[in-house]
């Protein structure tokens, strides 16, 4: 049975539609951790097959997820509390502990407030592969240091370069063994924004992001591992206009003098309803996102809490 | 009968529900111009009475309206017919054409792309009141020169203060003759984004613009006349769920298979369409907005057309 | 004897003019302590009479100075000593346990690097006033909490007002109980830049800073305490050619081909050395200043340290 | 005869130094013109040898320099004209009329006020690449498009990267046929300061502009013409001591009680002159520049007059 498609860049809630189903996907495993002390709920999604992949609509690959409810908080040591998470599942994912060169992404828009999350990450990294190169480890103090790069590329219609363009040329230059790309994302729902973390080995792709990357980010593509860490900062417009429309039937089988409307809704076939949708949602919402108002302060904590993640999982020796 | 309350800070928009209904109302006057060359419409909407205020859910005043539907795309010698157009106006309001002490404020948190509009105009002013001050007319080689001064007085998360208290602090000491505020504002349609300046001399009033001022800003509070200007740049999340609901009515009540629901849900009397959308609307959405991708530019653009549009208005001698 | 007058805002280094020369001040009090373990150097100077002011150049009142050689280094343990002991020291400044309402004032132009120190620091305090006005202090869980505002006011070139006008209006409006007002300062030696925190209870005087204040913001100006925050960004570009007539004279009195030389220069009476250095600097080094090439970071950096001892500082119940 | 080098990345500068000297540059072609009803002055010098190139300190290659006194001030229409003439000149560099990508380099730093030339430059670019690359032409409504691209890659401190190796990689994924490179640039003397603007078809090279880029960017290094816009907006903080000293021995050879001093100075050999200077100039000062305070207007405003220079020059059809 065909779904209105509904654009979400997090493994977690791909998942959560066939979980409301009732329905297991062969090929995906998912499992969960809780913290009590931290509140911090961990899901790991990995998709295994292709068949898997297909159903999820994301490439194959492991998908952390950390939900922390207060995340937009201002609460420092909170906070210290999720960079320590997700430098260990950071370091995980980088796996073995020698010596690596690391090039950071700052993926989006660093003038469109949700989308400046990748940019601000970068600004708050310590460098230290021009170091390295050009004194030594010497300089650090320590006997071993990784090498870490970081950019930020901008967006298309900054540069008339697609992103993939541009790393592909900067990693065959510089060598990189790994790339870092930071990149805000889009949810499914209000209720995600700016209280999850997505991690993934799967890199990024095409129509994710706030800034709808075309081109995939990945390790066919760009010839070294890629690992994602994304935050959604936006809900697309046309999700808002689903969720109601999910909120309607909801409402008018519940409401007596609905009822008999809310089962017409739902006796709808699938593309009656996807048609009902598409007529629903103005050709203006194209290209809208929806954000909370204090979306500032929130990347601004967000992305000082993921740089901080990133220079401890990077710190060894 | 009671109408679901859709915000707009847009006088066009207030009066547009009235016209869809082809209610006349008392107390308010409304003219247009069409100016067929730069493909630019004003409207004129007059407020004359307590009544027509009530009614149209904004104060007494002149509300001038420029919709120019290419505001947004980069066409420089379109975007100084917008200043040239937008300084006639402003002038008008301004009344008589002795020197004067004008304070522009540039409203809303010029960390959120979309609210950066009265920041990002403040930013190209010429301003030259420190110059009169200290060396008098003759630094201008003019006989007579505006004192134009400016601030950005920040949004109460970043000040801790209402932005009326500062004002009137500012006011009180520095004792300009006419103050000018640009914001930017909440649009009822998505349609009219960033495609329309409202030129106003009833001045800012509480909850409007995307940083929800709680006191207004006008004569009254202020002591001096208040010019407002602005452009909306934003929709409230609410609003597009409002939406979805009237073209679901429309829809239904044209594809033949919905024709019963599109009928039943237009039978519905005010309170229970006002219950139902009220149930429809998630409470995530509260204070969240809708805005397009490249915001950024737009927001760029518009303001340097306002800022030039100022600066023209304030020259004389 | 009158001396070439070298401008510093650091009464730390008005002293050192004199102790070089042996020579103690009448009305000017001065002890230091050293924390072996930070490397943390405090000097306390306290001009107490009139005649001390005078001689001292600067107005009455206590200036502490924090040295810290590595404030520019990225060492967030180290800053965080640093935040604690500007915490203590505001406290002492601060006086009595009891709830303030406390105007932190972001002085300087957001927009030149070495001068965005002010705002930057009110970029990252907790505002607080806004909430107690409205929620009271159940908000905060806590007993007692301080009413924190904030405002950075922007420089004349930029707002047409001298910023003494701006802050006493929003002084009258809004009735905080005392000023703590925050700048970038000019140095008389480049070997001061950015290690040191100077933090005073004679508040903000003209000519100081890099935008160069003209009116005094003091307690007879604006009738309340003012805290003045300061951290030495920029040296005049005037002093470096001072610093280079003196080392030009130690030279010459040093190399044995240049010893006659050096005689005579040390030999010139004050007003033909004071002619002389006037002809030296080139006017177009007037409104110049000289600045390291990495004082993005290093303002970044010691701006979150001072917000940190502030918010800290301010912290009660 | 060894002269004390002083660094300075214009090549008018640096033929200066002969001029006073009327000596002749074997290899080195001068010519200048003068626009009197623009007040703006264009000179080129041709690099013609390797034996020009090395008395020059320049790579060979043609060097426009356009003065415009007043070219930090805010007057529009001059602007204008500035551009204009700007356009005219990357005509010429550019060569033949046909249809070509340009990638466009934003050099330097943005968060350093007057090293963001570069970054600001890019900001305002019409970028056409992507749409041409998509839809073709036609979305121009033109029958020849140049596509434009841009980056802004960021200083070594922010990306652990040299500049080079981003750029060569960008080059050789996207293919274009010129580069033209915007830089801050470092003059030799403050009347030079944002009042000139260098265009050359010999790139960067190293140890040039604010951010001291150390790999040449060339044609040789990148294999396509590299043409370079730059505009001084600082002095080395040691080129002020070296002005200093020669005013002296220009101010002690005219007064009277100094004209000994005078002598003995002018008497010292290149050597002894070289070893006081270097005593002279405090370690402190490595790594320090001069700027003047407005420089966040200026460049602001030189960037704009730039960027629609570029705009004019690229816009074919």
């Amino acid at each position: 049975m065909e779904k209105f498609q509904i654009r979400t860049d997090l493994a977690l809630e791909a998942q959560e539609r066939f979980r409301e189903d009732h329905v297991e996907i062969p090929g995906v495993k998912i499992d969960e951790e809780y913290r009590k002390d931290t509140d911090i709920r961990i899901t790991r999604v990995i998709i295994e097959t292709e068949n898997g992949s297909r159903v999820m609509q994301k490439p194959r690959g492991m998908y952390l997820t950390l939900e922390a409810p207060n995340m937009s908080v201002p609460d420092e040591a909170y906070h210290r509390e999720i960079s320590r998470e997700l430098a260990l599942k950071l370091k995980e994912l980088l796996g073995g502990d020698e010596e690596k060169s690391v090039l950071v992404v700052g993926l989006g828009n660093w003038e469109v407030t949700p989308d400046a999350l990748g940019p601000d990450v970068v600004g708050n990294l310590l460098i230290t592969r021009h170091i390295v190169n050009e004194y030594g480890m010497a300089a650090f103090e320590q006997e071993r240091v990784n090498r870490i790069s970081a950019i930020v590329p901008g967006v298309m219609a900054q540069t008339g370069m697609e992103t993939l363009e541009i790393l592909q040329g900067v990693v065959d230059r510089t060598r990189p063994d790994v790339m870092i790309a930071v990149d805000a994302l889009a949810a499914r729902s209000t209720r995600r924004l700016n209280r999850t973390i997505q991690i993934s080995d799967a890199g990024i792709f095409p129509g994710s992001g706030v800034g709808n990357h075309r081109q995939a980010l990945t390790r066919e593509t760009l010839g070294i591992p890629v690992i994602a860490i994304g935050v959604p900062t936006v809900v697309d417009a046309a999700t808002i206009v689903n969720d109601t429309m999910e909120n309607l039937v909801e409402a008018m089988s519940q409401a007596e003098s609905l009822k008999d409307l809310g089962y017409t809704l739902s006796q709808l076939d699938a593309s009656e309803k996807y048609q009902l949708i598409r007529e629903l949602i103005s050709p203006q919402l194209n290209g809208m996102f929806v954000t909370p108002k204090d979306i500032d302060e929130t990347v601004k904590r967000i992305g000082f809490t993921i740089s901080e993640g990133i220079n401890m999982a990077l710190q060894i020796g």
